[in-house]
Formats: structure tokens, sequence, C-alpha cells
């Protein structure tokens, strides 16, 4: 595997990091009903770490292979979705918006995650992490959305 | 060209064009000392609707090709990145925040179009108006940064 191509994807990946740095949850987020099963606040980070990590390694597995086509275009698609995804959720308060995101993003990472198997086992198996906490993410924003019918949303250009 | 492949890199697309959808400009925007040579507020949708529609071509074209492996990672660095600056510019009114996302978004951007001209030459000329598009809009926030020193962030998390 080249490192470059591994430091190349990773860089994609900090694009979705940085909105986790910069959109913090705060009070807001601490006073939202969450379902008994929410994870504590300190396995979001760790886990979306794991996950940037592994899925930079199947990109730059793939990347070098023949027929990577469908494998990058759902790469890229769920780079973009990714990064959407904490703006309209914290910077908005939009949680039915970002489950639209998650309508997306979801299939996006399933199909990235098929279409990396088919290529390199390695790749494929490198996307489950992902597959799994895209549908933890996208059970819990919809449940939040649902526990939470009274969310005022932030309109930036009102402010 | 594929238009499956097209129209998955158009979607990835979508999520940096979601963006400008969701963080309207508003009043803020319009109070903003800005240069003489902005572009009127209907040029961004043009070139913005125009660049996508290029790349999505560009994409599709080089996935199919051996040896993309630099290309495609370029554009989905691209395109993280693209949906990263406006919820940092309009969400949080961080000029300078912005303005460093421009800092990987720019040279991804070349990047891109680099790896796409060596590949196929229709796909690197669809990457141009892009660059020129994304130099322009560097130039823009920077001078917007310098112009309005005094611009009080968004924090959502305080809200």
């Amino acid at each position: 595997m080249s490192i470059t191509l591994f430091l190349l994807f990773l860089l994609a990946c900090c694009g979705a990091g940085a909105t986790g740095a910069v959109f913090q949850p705060g009070a807001w987020y601490k006073s939202l009903e969450k379902p008994d099963w929410t994870p504590p606040d300190w396995v979001f980070p760790v886990a979306w770490t794991t996950i940037y990590l592994c899925i930079s390694f199947a990109g730059a597995r793939v990347a070098v292979l023949d027929g990577n086509e469908f494998a990058l275009a759902f790469w890229a698609i769920q780079g973009a979705f990714a990064t959407l995804w904490t703006p309209v959720f914290f910077g908005l308060r939009r949680l039915k918006g970002s489950l639209l995101v998650m309508v997306v993003l979801w299939p996006a990472v399933a199909g990235a995650t098929w279409f990396h198997l088919q290529l390199d086992v390695w790749a494929g198996l490198a996307f489950l992490p992902y597959l799994v906490w895209v549908t933890v993410a996208a059970a819990l924003n919809f449940r939040m959305w649902r526990l939470n019918p009274d969310v005022t949303p932030i309109r930036p250009g009102e402010l």
C-alpha cells in the first residue's frame, strides 16, 4: 500500500473530521432527549478516528487496482456527505435535515463497502466498522428527531 | 463515458451543493465589506453548477482508466473540502477558518486538474473552470477576511 495514497485519503477524511472539531455539541446537545442506548460522548471521536484510518487504508488499497471506478465513486460520495452531516445537525440544528443526509450517507457507505469487498477483501473489511457505525448513527439521528419535535433550527442568515 | 458514474460523482457534488442551499448568506453577507471585483450574487450558483457538471464528467472519464489513483484521491479531497467551506464561512462566520479550508481546497483542485490531465485531456480541461473559480474564491475569501476584522463568529454550541 502506498503511504502517499493513504495520507491523501486521510486528508479527505480531515474535511469530515474538521466539522466535528469546529461544530461543538455544547449545552444544546446535552439538553436533547436521547435514547438510552446513546453512546457516551467519548465514543464518537474514537469511533470516527478509527473509521477514518480504516477507510483511508481501504481507499489506498483499491485506488491502485483496475476496475476501482465504483469503489472510488462511492468513497467520494461518503466523504462529501460525512462532511455535510455535522454542520446540518450541530450548525443548523436540523434533525430531519441531517436524517436526509443519512439517507444518502448510509447507502454510500454500504455501496463503498460492497465495491471495496469485490476488489480486495481487506479493503472491504476495513469499511465494515464504518457501516456498523453509520447504521447506529442513522438510528440515533432518527430517534433524536422523533424525541425532540420542538427543536428550533439555527438560521445563520437571520442572525 | 458511463452515465451511472457521472451521476455518482454528481451525487458527491450534491454534498457541497447542499451547503449552498442550507447555509444562506442573508443580511450578514450583504453587510460585509467586499472588494469591488466581487462577482454579483447570481454568479455563484451558476459557477458552482457548471463546475459540478464538469468535474462529474471528469471523474466519470478517469474512473475507468488505469492509473487513476491520484486523480481520484484528489477528487475525493476536493469533494470533502468544498463541502466544508460553506458551513465554516456562513454557518460559523469564521473568515480565517474558511481561508484555512481554502489552503487545502486550492491545492486539491490544482492536483486533481493536474492528475486528470495526465490521464485524459478532456477530463483535465473539465477541471480548469474549477481551478479558475477556486482561485477567485480564495482571493475573495482573503480580501473579505482582511476587510472585515471585527466579524463575530457564530458559536452554535453556545446558542
